[in-house]
């Protein structure tokens, strides 16, 4: 466990690292950002294509995957890896957030969940120890703690019980972990209270994981408030573990997170934006469904390298939306992805350089995010 | 006009000829298969898997590109293949096939259609001399004739008024069209009367055409009358002509369809198929969301080297078609369209070594077709 993670760097200035992630699928720069595979691929995307834009990790949702094919299935085929066609990093998530999202729950108790499938109605449970169990039998290289989530605004005595239901089953995950290829994420949850968050952090890294999810963020919060968490959890998280922000992947957010301390992200935001018309660009997002951008032969953003726009106009893109073809949702996601990777590397570099102080002023400068 | 089909061969024990065609935008060795890519693009592939595949040739739909974008539109981006970012060849058919088969067909007369349109019920009129206008500002390599497609069964006296109004239409076409880059090709009706067909054929190359199209076939008749259609009209096509069978896609119909002295065929099927996850294989067609392939962790063709058989399994192909990712379409669709590619290039090497008579034996004792 030791020796997974190297900080190359810290910023003088503000909390930022630079950093490398190693995994036995090869080793992640960060800060990353990672795009999500609910189902075992990152939506209206080859694994060729996500390789070609430089995507190093992606993440998997473990409740889906335990659900359909199943774990077993994965297993026998050889790995989450060798059934996806995807050699570089993988992480799964504990399925913990999509129970609490997506499915009729029936009950939480200290020891686990029960709920419904979303699929077919059918009866599950979900403990620490099993979801442990499944993310082991599918082989990514980083898994997740089963963790209770709850949404913006909750009771303090929700939060409470969340937290310590949480640190419990951290417990019981890091018992039965004993796999020696995959590393395991605890997950800091806390709400919005800063006391509960503080002592959150504390307790997880009392017990000891190979990484730090901040989670239960991200869920309506406002913003500042996002940050302020971020900001009260961070010194009590060691310094030579990588750190995690679930479910954060605007560009802002991203810049402030980094600022904070963060070094690896998750999102879908990329990816369903692009798939309802909406584009990251240099200056901020764009929808390209727009009727001022039926005769705008240019790219959609000059400043982009990626397949789109070296190859495509913004009339055309409109035009595939209009005619609700595939390739709109194909060109569009490798677009935002080829951003986010671009937006990452750019950040790095600032680190690198020592300059991403200004790096992050120029970039919130210039990028207006009406999310 | 002269010069743009050449024959390398002809077979020696039957109709079957290697050629050819010489477009604007590069050659295209015939026999060729043809995509269809209705709106401006084959359904779920970017083009450059086509060019990577080693598509030579799509079609794209008049009807459709002038609903929607407009053909002008499209010129104003410097053209189809600029707009759509393809610099190989392309074809457009007149519209004629959709207005009969997809519109509130208002009104056939002497000098055209009017239709409403499928997308918002709108008033349109189409005339042979539009659809030469319409095609000639697309921009395509190959346009073709405006045409009165009759179904099966019809009347014989539907079949003889739509192939009288059809060679009246080819007469205004031929006279409206003045592109230098295009080639424009008459079209051969005659329903299921070999009187019928013989004397369409007999006219259509009177009018003078740069190759000539079989239409009005593969809409519902039995395969072995449409086969007797075939050769009966193929008498009549001047050798130095290339002629195109429309519509017709399954292997073993372009097998057939090439013994009989056609060079060009265009279909939906291999999209279409693909994307309700019926994949074509060396031995057959192969529905791949069966159960039987649930954990079966080997290609779909063992014998194929497309970018879907060389990295993923049917157990994969068939969670994602399950599971509704739209990369089940692409990876089916680059599948179904690698097979075609591969299947007109065995019959290019067989035409060209002289044992095609032995390759159609061989292919459909082995090609078990049950569309």
């Amino acid at each position: 466990m030791q020796g997974r993670f190297t900080v190359l760097a810290v910023d003088h200035e503000s909390q930022a690292r630079l950093g490398i992630l190693h995994t036995a699928h090869g080793d992640v720069e960060t800060p990353v950002f990672m795009p999500v595979g609910t189902q075992g691929t990152v939506k209206a995307i080859a694994p060729d294509r996500l390789r070609e834009i430089g995507v190093q990790i992606f993440l998997c949702n473990a409740y889906h995957l335990h659900l359909r094919p199943g774990e077993d299935l994965v297993r026998e085929a050889g790995g989450l890896h060798r059934f996806i066609s995807w050699d570089r990093a993988l992480l799964t998530d504990s399925g913990g957030f999509q129970v609490f999202s997506l499915t009729d729950l029936v009950r939480v108790d200290d020891e686990g969940v029960t709920f419904r499938s979303h699929l077919d109605g059918s009866l599950h449970r979900l403990t620490p120890q099993e979801a442990v169990r499944i993310q082991t039998a599918l082989g990514a290289d980083v898994i997740m703690i089963l963790d209770q989530c709850v949404g913006f605004p909750a009771s303090s005595y929700e939060e409470r019980v969340a937290t310590e239901r949480t640190l419990r089953w951290a417990r019981c995950a890091r018992e039965a972990f004993q796999s020696e290829e995959q590393m395991l994420f605890g997950i800091v949850q806390g709400g919005t209270s800063r006391e509960l968050r503080e002592w959150s952090a504390q307790e997880t890294v009392r017990i000891g994981f190979d990484g730090y999810a901040i989670g239960g963020l991200s869920v309506g919060e406002p913003k500042p408030l996002m940050y302020e968490m971020i900001e009260c959890v961070e010194p009590f998280l060691p310094v030579e573990k990588p750190r995690y922000l679930m479910g954060v992947g605007n560009p802002v957010s991203i810049v402030e997170g980094v600022w904070r301390g963060v070094d690896m992200f998750d999102c879908v935001l990329p990816t369903r934006n692009a798939r309802n018309a909406c584009l990251f660009t240099s200056w901020g997002k764009m929808n390209i469904d727009r009727l001022e951008f039926a005769r705008d032969f240019g790219p959609v953003d000059p400043d982009c390298g990626c397949y789109l726009c070296r190859n495509f106009s913004r009339a055309y893109l409109r035009h595939l939306f209009k005619a609700g073809e595939i390739l709109a949702a194909e060109l569009a996601t490798i677009h935002n992805l080829y951003f986010m990777v671009k937006l990452m590397k750019s950040i790095r570099h600032a680190l690198r350089g020592g300059y991403f102080r200004e790096f992050r002023e120029e970039f919130l400068s210039r990028y207006s995010e009406n999310f």
